[in-house]
């Protein structure tokens, strides 16, 4: 917990705030505060800033905050993910908020089957607080958005373009020759749209359509690995590119400048 | 479970073996085999092959199996890890495994806990079948070799250099600029050691120890994430650059030979 992430309501008008869940918890014995001391703080889907701590009594604190710096970036990822089984999309929720992703579009596909949609993992109230840790994690206050579709047709053909904005869309297919870094260090793109495939692989008639709707395959070598690792994986290689990209595009421009 | 993966001693001198485990399950109730059915299979540290579905009953199946690809190239990674909290590492092997490490050395910092060593996720006969899932998952027989090491100065000063062959030293550190991409492009080595600190992060006396022996900081981004997360991720990007070194050489080779 490299931040203690607040919600709105809890702060009411004031800039206090009464904590007594892991969050006291961790700032009393992990961190181990007293009064005075002070914590970085962040408000769900707001700004950053520093609280001071009150009072502290038993598993209570009571904290001062305030808000003063910008919230982070939103990320510039966003993923369309074929349903993994209930105990991987449970175990991912977190990492994928600590990685940074804008919205995570959940789909149903040939070979995910139809009960995981019926499990809690999917409950707002069960993700929500697994999404929380992941940006206390990575010390960001964004709440990825989550939409759930149970028609991956209907979801590609009607849906995507209003859904996400305009983006390179890519879609990670074992098969593919072509690296996500070559892909993106071509095109440069201000935002990616991600597709993975379920444990046993997109069909052909779904890799099809994604193809058709703008998606580029891309290859991430000859391993096979399980959905969890497989996009953390490649949520870290879209980042990293697009922070390359970024960062050689900022080096042109003050090189640019200089030369003028 | 993309490779059923056998142990010599499970073989015995022939070519057929019975099994009745969690691979027999998989074999006959994921992908729904028949007498005559082949599987993929790989001896453990051992070559790869196919194997000839003789007879099954109940929950039992016997395979005849024949050995006839090499085995995979060893993994150009190794990874020298701050032991993680137990939870955290038991995580963490089959990934690891999964994702191609050679030598996991894991080691004690100042921010590892002491009593993380005395738990049963270090132990080999918890920690191999973890280790085997990841080699099924990926289609590997190879096993990671894993060192456990108490004392990180006499690991640093004295063992390093014995138990890793020649090779680029990388430390992770959120604090680096450089990323991990643009050192191996400089550098374009054939074995990497990456080295993955605490939760805490290192110490500084530890990360000046490691650069004094070589190792060259790298960042991932000012996002600050789990250890598991963390490993996949920088584990993937090094895979990832070694492989885009790779293939930018043997594309210069040919156009070498091209134009000669």
């Amino acid at each position: 917990m490299n931040l203690i992430l607040l919600e709105e309501h809890e702060l009411g008008d004031g800039s206090r705030v009464v904590l007594s869940d892991r969050r006291a918890d961790h700032i009393l014995n992990t961190l181990k505060c007293n009064p005075g001391s002070t914590v970085r703080v962040g408000l769900v889907n707001g700004s950053l800033g520093l609280a001071t701590l009150v009072e502290s009594s038993g598993e209570t604190v009571e904290l001062d905050c305030r808000f003063e710096d910008d919230p982070p970036a939103c990320p510039s990822v966003d993923l369309l993910l074929a349903l993994p089984r209930p105990k991987v999309m449970r175990r991912l929720w977190a990492p994928l908020a600590s990685l940074g992703v804008g919205h995570i579009a959940l789909t149903n596909a040939w070979k995910v089957e139809r009960n995981y949609f019926d499990t809690h993992v999917l409950d707002e109230e069960t993700y929500r607080p697994l999404l929380i840790e992941g940006l206390q994690q990575a010390r960001d206050t964004l709440l990825p958005q989550v939409s759930i579709h149970r028609q991956f047709k209907k979801l590609v053909e009607d849906e995507l373009d209003d859904l996400f904005p305009p983006q390179i869309r890519l879609m990670a297919d074992p098969s593919a020759h072509e690296r996500i870094q070559e892909v993106l260090g071509r095109n440069n793109p201000a935002r990616v749209l991600l597709a993975v495939g379920p444990e046993g692989g997109w069909t052909d008639y779904e890799k099809d359509l994604l193809v058709q709707h703008g998606f580029l395959p891309v290859g991430m070598g000859q391993r096979i690995l399980r959905t969890d690792t497989a996009c953390i994986g490649l949520l870290t290689l879209v980042h990293s590119a697009l922070d390359s990209e970024g960062r050689k595009h900022r080096t042109s421009n003050i090189e640019q400048r200089t030369s003028n």
